[in-house]
């Protein structure tokens, strides 16, 4: 690297330990966190550590709820993958997890977050303007011949049952505010030009109310991720007792011909 | 792969779906887990998941105490390399989370186990021959210089708070059993070996506590990954705001001289 | 998934084999490329495995080159990971290799591509719109304050000595055709908007020889991680002789402060 | 981490850089390494970066086809990983063959390590003893049920031809002492006691080159690593054009049904 100046040196507020305490950002792990009588709750710490405030009641109902409507899904490419490697290297069970979390990237997850910008962009603007610029991001997305990202759904028609049932929990938290409505709002202008009904999907749900509760766009990936370690870690389990993937290693190589 | 006989197909318990319905192992997602009223809990459906039973609650405190106290431990060589790969390629979280998870292997959770499986044998043998067991133990790792996994620590002295406290939260919820026993016996063996007090560590309460809850010590590393996950998101929330990864690029380069 | 008409099946030209045999694209790996006198080259084999196509000698010599540039780059976010992760999972080389691997991402290989394709814009226009196409793309990366891709280095100046040396072996081997004259133009542009002179960097060479030889941008990446995956590994080699990872987690525990 | 002393600084070999110049090792990259007239060769480089030290030209050729061989094998764990993983993340190429890369644990490669170190042993005793250690060390196994590592093939037999050519090509190179020695004499006692011929397979032979070249059994796996790599970035190349990883997501979860 550089011989210049050394930059300036960072500072962390996420923890530090004295010789008899460790803190997550301002409070004390073991006297306050797992105090006795404070029913700790490792969704309300993990949120309250990574988003840097204190989580509503609401809040935490909300994303329980998401992250266990992430957790599974079934043989999915993530879950392929980590029983294959966990097939491969058992010693590594973290390994395994970690190749099945590299799935949630652009193609499954990313459409929450791709979601939640046009979000972000109606929530952004005055009541008069919001159906005209939902009209003009779904005739923009028709023009590009680009998925609208939070609608529809290959299997689950009319309606995801899933995204319905996260909107209702989010309403009975107190989450449907302007991203709900501007998702509500979109689906409105969809069916409309679409002449049928469009399913609001999983994303599209979790999307508006992770944008409800303030978490940046660029961040949501990482409850998604959250979620889906759990599913994985249960494949894991599952593939020790009930083992496929050397099963699915046999089934693809059989299956798939060679052609030069 | 083979041309012979094609292997017998698997099956999976953990999901399947209809057209209107999603199901985690014998639940409906939405209609019985998610239904109005049921206050549902990640941490208790992913426990469920992976154990492939239902979960007390006394079980759930204790776990959440788990996860929490697994989620967070500053700049460790895992958060290091979270943060420098998600300062590498920012658009793929993913990775940068998968990378850090890496790190939880043999080196630091792998005590756990190790733990763990010392603490079975102990469990698994008649009242009256465990102290004799536990003894050989202690002499057996003496012996071959091997460091009593679950014991000792470099910085908490005489004892680790967060240790102690998991221990009473397992008993405050009924999880003080054969495991946490066999847990105690080996430190007043190695205490009276040393004639002195060797801190009981967290990776020896955590031990014990998935001992009590017949978590497969192949599996428990699992645990550890879903906690550590929230803090690795953390880290990176973190990176987004204060980035640190480009400043510990200079600060190794410039600190570890060239040396042929 | 769907219940709806089974996808097409696949088929794939990489590999086949039989009972005495085993088959690289067309090539019989015994009898055709191991051989005797058949001097078996794992770069030519890997370029042709790759790209699907004979490799010729001086692609293979520039090959080498780029693939001897990208291998080693000091203590950088890859090699800071792979030796953090290897010291907590010495049992799982692999995992040390992938974690570090992954920062070949957009911050500093993604340049490579970003080069390439704005290469592959002015290779692809007439001979005489190609300064006025140059000049724009300057003039654009100028007016949104971003850094052009492939030119400009921290330390290396005037010139990057790599840069130029990589230039040279492609004109060596007959590789000095439309991206490296669309390199060269850019450089001249930038340097008299700049009215200094800027040094086409390593980025900016690899992209306009992989340009050379054909490789989708896309794909240019792949070659980084190849060369990439070496360095790793000698990382990893020198990390069990002289280790670094446990000091420079004591470093950066202790240089970064805490700060609500 | 402790606040007590801080640990020595530690020193690398691996490279360093001036102004106008960047080391790899003792070598200047570009005056040394890519100067005119060099043919600077990847393999002999990275072996040389690794290993510390120079290569004969024997060794350059062993490892080339060593690294060849490991290139390829069809639809493996691995690739199916690295494929799914592509598939979900395709701006992430780096992070589908990382994943890939973790099926490069102890199930397929690690044979090589637990066959190199039996080597070692005979390597190791008296001309006089071999005979007797190596009966020692196949009747264990026997005792044991453990499989011989090195020996066997599920679809190549009598002989794998990789195996045999490997072999061949390391005694054209020079490269047939105690390893290679001790590799027959385990083939020989085998056979023996088993009544008919069992192949020595290509693990085994690469387990006996690697040995004969003095790379650490720890290390050995990073040379499976490298010339994976090169297979799972054709795979990604073969991705993009017949994609078959949704296909391989649809007949996995069509194949494997329900079963409580």
């Amino acid at each position: 690297m550089t011989s210049g100046p050394t930059m300036k040196t960072p500072t962390t507020a996420l923890s530090h330990h004295t010789l008899d305490a460790v803190y997550y950002r301002e409070k004390n792990l073991v006297d306050d966190i797992l105090k006795p009588g404070a029913q700790p709750d490792f969704v309300r710490e993990a949120m309250a550590h990574i988003l840097g405030r204190e989580i509503g009641d609401g809040e935490l109902r909300v994303m329980n709820a998401i992250l266990i409507t992430m957790m599974e899904h079934g043989f999915t490419p993530s879950a392929i993958s980590t029983r294959s490697i966990y097939m491969s290297a058992p010693e590594n069970l973290q390994g395994a997890v970690a190749a099945g979390l590299m799935a949630v990237g652009s193609q499954f997850v990313g459409t929450v977050e791709n979601n939640a910008r046009l979000l972000a962009r109606i929530a952004a603007v005055p009541e008069g303007e919001k159906r005209a610029l939902a009209e003009e991001i779904v005739d923009d997305h028709k023009a590009r011949k680009v998925h609208m990202p939070g609608f529809g759904h290959h299997l689950h028609r009319p309606d995801d049952p899933r995204a319905i049932r996260l909107l209702e929990i989010g309403a009975e938290n107190g989450l449907d505010g302007a991203y709900v409505k501007a998702l509500r709002l979109l689906g409105e202008v969809i069916d409309e030009k679409a002449r049928r009904h469009i399913t609001i999907n999983a994303t599209g749900s979790v999307a508006a109310l992770l944008g409800e509760m303030n978490v940046p766009v660029d961040l949501m990936r990482g409850f998604s991720v959250l979620g889906r370690t759990a599913g994985l870690v249960a494949h894991i389990a599952e593939e020790r007792e009930r083992p496929s993937a050397r099963f699915i290693w046999e089934l693809v190589d059989k299956t798939i011909p060679y052609e030069a």
